[in-house]
This record gives structure tokens, sequence and C-alpha cells, in this order.
């Protein structure tokens, strides 16, 4: 069995140590699907050998929420007391840490009607957008780990029994978050300083735009935000705190703001979504001046339509994000249907909200501020993958083009 | 194996029929500890059968609260953010029906100590006092049924397997809830209308007081609250609403509210009490004018003293009710370790709040003026159990003493 207590409680600390970096009198939010129960509960133990004040956990239930989508009314699927909302800000402010463990099946809610996700979803992140800005602006600590549920991991190793998929899907898991290292606290901050160096050059090239394009079709002309700066998975509050964190494990890309009217020409997806349980794949997004104008998919097409759907901003881009194909997600050969995974083997885009952090002191801006430089504002962020090996991106600054990657790797 | 799927799902059936009485188009809370998941999702899948708006799941895990309880600041576990308070009211104010899943491990805190779950429950109690009082009026519909889980049923049957152990103990909760007849919903009214006569019977009488006394040292006279009624585990909303819904399954008792200036004597308990997984056994009251004026136990004792400091209605008894040995329940001959079960073994009385619903048209009257009847009010109310097989009970109404219990069976 890959999955030992000694590895699992390594992982549990390592996900409380980098990932949200809990602080000693920290407050924190364990969020876990039931099926998590023993790793969340490891995840909690961590904090509080860590200095935790207090641990929430936040229990959640695939099998439940799909009789939900399934049979609720409308009106109940759509309504979100204030409470709830009420609930978010609280924690927010009193400085709750997030600890996300993902274990989503990526076929929880197949065959439920797009539209009944669609209507409960944005409902939700309507009424809880300040969390959401107050996460996608660092002003909370948060992360997200993946832990290995049956479902999922047979559905990445079909042909295995569920033993062999488990353990094959927690070996993959624990190589990409780099928990075979005998200090992974350590590989850890040496990986992010790499990081940190393309992220350093590509912010101080002041590109106008990139330009991608792969032999799967792929001709897109992404212009940059003004004052843009490339970020990278570890991060820093933008409260002031001093408490750099790190918001994806594993995380291999660099990433920043796109300018939300300066998006031109044609995208297509080079891997499957798995969107909230119901998978997406062959999408197809033609831009003009920074708003999707015409979309297909060959697969999910109803599902990517509600979300397009979902406000004005989600019909244009908030992130570009540059994967090389030596990451080592991507040499791995698998494909994880769990963006955490598949977005960190591949060069990507992300329909919906900027991070305000990826533009120069975004986080203290208005919503209207950060759109005037051309950050885009949604409640959606929606991840998803173009990145070839035959890739190529172009940076254009002014009439120069230097190029970035080349054949799917840094130039 | 006896919870079958089968079983398990007439089971879940009776529990939203019977026991909250869903009515079409109600909203519903499941609470349940993650153990139970799969029975407690069978109730969300009958709670929709039977025309449910939506259903709510909330987990609770003993383990994660042992960690906390343990781990957490003082400050943590005692402080009871705004917005909990507000789920509360906002659920009793939308007509949600509660159905808890009681499945309670007896050892799940030996070893915390008392105080720090006595400081997290007290404030607690005490932030949704609305809501207590809600429930304890029938205002909403709720029920506590039962599911085996290893931990209980090892502990019930402690030299089986676990799996005789489960078996063991899932078929007595089937007997004990009648689950095993062609139509437990016909059994359960059936049972109900024989528990209404005695009720009514009861009633009537109008005494003033009970004496109750048992070899084991028991010798208390207890004053019944001005205009109370005798009432049984099937009750009807007090909100004008019919949905007569059974509160605990099983039950098997008849209760009113003592007068909590009335109660003179001696008491000791008849069987240990599972109090919030620990333990109490060997329990001992005085009271003089309705207080307990001293007070011991064999086990437990500072579990006891915490609860009797959660306020001054602690020390008063908000409930007397009466159950023969002729109880299936105590004709199993099995200690369950949980109140559900136990108290309908045995003659039980109650530290804290009465039920409002004992008084006549309590519900619409206001703490105080309940008070005034002699209906006691405090932020809990736990059974402990005295009844034995040598137990007398005597009716007092003026010079009359009219026996109502002789050798612990109805006189």
């Amino acid at each position: 069995m890959i999955a030992t207590k000694e590895l699992l409680e390594k992982y549990a600390r390592l996900a409380v140590r980098t990932g949200i970096n809990l602080q000693k009198g920290q407050k924190v939010i364990i969020n876990a699907e039931l099926a998590c129960a023993e790793f969340a509960r490891m995840c909690a133990k961590a904090a509080y050998e860590a200095g935790a004040a207090g641990v929430e956990m936040d229990w959640t239930d695939e099998e439940s929420a799909r009789l939900r989508y399934l049979n609720s009314t409308e009106e109940y699927l759509t309504t979100i007391p204030q409470w709830y909302v009420d609930k978010a800000d609280y924690q927010d402010d009193q400085d709750f840490a997030y600890l996300y463990i993902d274990s989503d099946d990526p076929d929880a809610f197949a065959g439920v009607p797009a539209e009944r996700i669609a209507m409960a979803q944005t409902a939700r992140r309507k009424a809880i957008k300040r969390h959401g800005d107050n996460v996608s602006c660092n002003r909370v600590s948060w992360s997200i780990v993946a832990l290995p549920t049956e479902k999922w991991a047979k559905k990445v190793f079909p042909g295995c029994t569920a033993e062999e998929a488990m353990d094959r899907l927690y070996d993959a898991i624990f190589k990409a978050v780099r928990l075979y290292e005998e200090d992974p606290v350590k590989a850890w901050e040496d990986h992010l300083a790499k990081l940190q160096e393309r992220a350093k050059w590509l912010t101080e090239q002041k590109f106008d735009a990139l330009r991608v394009t792969t032999g799967l079709g792929t001709d897109l002309t992404v212009g940059l935000a003004d004052d843009h700066i490339w970020g990278l998975g570890g991060e820093e509050r933008s409260n002031g705190a001093h408490q750099p964190f790190v918001a994806n494990m594993p995380t291999e890309e660099v990433f920043t703001a796109p300018h939300n009217k300066k998006i031109n020409g044609v995208v297509k997806s080079s891997m499957p979504l798995n969107y909230n349980g119901q998978l997406i794949d062959g999408m197809s997004f033609t831009f003009e001046n920074g708003k999707v104008v015409d979309f297909d998919a060959t697969l999910g097409k109803d599902v990517l339509s509600h979300l397009l759907d979902t406000d004005a901003g989600a019909r244009s881009l908030g992130e570009v994000a540059l994967v090389p194909c030596k990451s080592p997600i991507y040499e791995s050969g698998i494909f994880f249907y769990n963006t955490l995974f598949d977005e960190n083997a591949s060069c990507h885009l992300a329909l919906g909200s900027c991070y305000p952090t990826c533009i120069k002191n975004g986080a203290a801006l208005t919503n209207e501020d950060v759109d005037a430089l051309g950050g885009n504002d949604s409640a959606i962020h929606v991840d998803f993958m173009f990145g070839t090996d035959d890739l190529t991106v172009t940076g254009l600054r002014g009439d120069e083009e230097i190029p970035v990657f080349v054949k799917g790797n840094w130039a």
C-alpha cells in the first residue's frame, strides 16, 4: 500500500506548513469529502500541532449533492440564506485559513441537467462574491491539495483494480507534491524559487501580448493587462501579513492577467475538462476584442454554455498560464481528470475572473479600477488547457517578437 | 447480515413518514455522523420521494470534535458566531424538519476534561436557546432515530466480534422501532394510540404530585406543574399545522412537567448515563423545594457537576416519565448506553427544561408564564433513569393516594 499512515501524516503536515502556512493562533477551515475524513482529521491534527486556535471541518458529500441537484425545487437550489454569506464573511474577517482537500469524482454529476448545477453554483458564487474576491486577492491564505478516492482513481486508471488504481493515483500525487523528498518543505522552497525566476523575467519583459499557436488550430493573441505581474502558485498574503502560502499543490505554472478587451483569435482545448463533476471536451472559442463570440464543444456543450452565461465576465479571460511539456506532471503521461493536476501539465487559460494580484497593487484596487487596466471580473474562474508539444508562444512588445515557448517548452 | 439495503430503506421511509412526518414541500435537515452517511443519504432520498423541497445534510464527526475539545483555545470553544445563531433561526422560521440520526459512541469523549465539553456545549446551547425552545415546544417537527456504528455496537456487546455486535444492535433497534412489522407505519399508529390512552388517564387524574420509591433508596415526591398535561412521543405541532410526528423512535414513555419548586427527597439513578460521549453512573440527588441541594456520582461526578452548573434551571427537573418494566426495550435485557433506548426501558427524570407542551396552552406562553406554573426552563434537558422492578409510583391528590406503578409496572 502506497498511502501508509506515515506518508499521509507527512502529507498533512506539508499541507499545513507549506500549503496554507498556518500561523500560530490562526483558525482553519478544512473542506473535504466524507470519503477523505481520515486524511482531513490528520490535517486537523497537524494544524493543532502547528498552533491552530481552532479547526472547523466543512464536510461535503457528492452523493447528497447529486440528490439535491436532481430533486430540490428550483427555489431551494437558488436560495442562498443570509447566514451563509455572513458565515463566509465572518471566517474571512477572522482570518481563517482555508485548506481544501480535492477528491472530485469526475463523473459525480454525470447525467444531471447542466442548468440545475449552473443555477445553484451561480447563485452561491454571486452571494459569496466578497469571499471569492478575498481568495483571488490572497487576502486569506488558502491551499488546495488532492486526495484519491476510489471513484476518481478508477476513472484515471480504468484498467486497474480499485486497489491498484488507488495505489497508482496516490503515487502520482505524492510524486507531484514532492512528498517522497526527505525534506518536502525545502524541496518546495527550491521549486518555488525556480518558478519565481521565470515569473520575474516575464514581468520584466512588459509584453503587450502573447501570441499562442498549436497544431490543433489555436491561433490566439492574448493582450496582457496594463501593469501586469507574472505570479506563481507560491503566494504572499495581500493584507500585509508575511505568510507566503502555496495555493495549489502541485503547481508548475507561472501566470498573469490577460487584458479583457484585447484578446483575438481562436483557441482549441487540448484536454478534457472536469468541471464540477461533469466533463467538457473538444472546446473551441473564438474571441473578438476580449470576448467569446463563438464557441463549441464535442462533449458537454450545454455545461459550457451555462458556464459562459454566468455573468458578463464569464465570456472573457482572467488568466493565461505557461507550463512547459517538461513539467513532471506532463511527463507522467497521466491524465488526471482534475484541473489541479491537468492545468499543471499544460499551458492554460481561465474563463472568468483574474487574480488582481497579477496587476501591480491590484489587491488594493476596486473591481472597477482593475477592469480599467484590463483585469477581468466574474463569479467564475475556470481553467482549460490548450498546451501541446507543438505549442509556440511569442511575446509581442511594440514591433518586437520575442520567442517564449517553442515546441511546448521554454524557448 | 441484518441490515439489508431493503430494511435500511424501509427504516429511512419510516423515519421520514412517521418520525418527522414530512409534509410535501417542506425542507429537511438531516443530522448524522459521517459513519452513518449511507443511511443518511437513504433518508434524504426518502424525503425527496415524500416531496421535500430540499434536504440539507448536517454532518458531525466525533473524532474531529474530540480533537477540537482537546486542542482548541478556550476562546474558540466558547465563541458562537452570530451566523450560527441566524442559521438556526432561519431554519426554524423556514419550517425545516429536523431528522437526527443518533449513533453516539458512548466513549467518544472519554478522557476529555469535562469542563472543556461543558463550556463549549453551554455556550452553544445558550446561543441557540430560541431554537432549543422551538424544539421543546414542537414549533418545528423533529425526530431522533438511531443507527449502530461499530464503536457503539462493541460497547453494547463487548464479547462479540464487530460484525456480530453490529448485527445484534441492528436487530435490537429494528425490533424497538417495529421495523419487522409488515406495515410499521400502522404498527406505530396502534402503539401511539395505546400510549395516548395512558396519557389521557393520567392527565384526567390531575395529580398534585407523584411519590416514587425504589429499593435503591429513591424516595422522592415530585410535585407536578399547574395545568400539567401528560404527553407522549407522538406529538402535534404547536404552530397550528396538523402534522403529528414522533420525536423519539423508539418511544415507550408518557411524561409530564414537574413543578420546579415542589420536588423533595432523594433519587438514585438505576442505570449509567451516556452524556455527550462521557459516562456518568451511580447518581444520587437530594432535592429541596424543587432544587438539587446535594448530589453525587460514582463515575463522572465532574461531568455531572458541570452539567448542573449550566444555569439555574439545570438544578431542577423538567420531565418525569413513566415506562413500565413490561416495555419491550426493558425486556430485551440490553443496556444500550444511549438515552434514546435506555430512557424507554425505565422511568426517568430530566434535569433542565420542561416541554412547555406538557402545560395547558404552554407553547403559547412566555418562559416567565411557564415558570409561574412550575414549568422549568434551562439550556439543558438531560434524562436519567431511576426505574427498577421494585419501583412504586403513587399519585397524590389532596389527601388521596392512588397507586400508579407497583413493582415496576402499571398498577
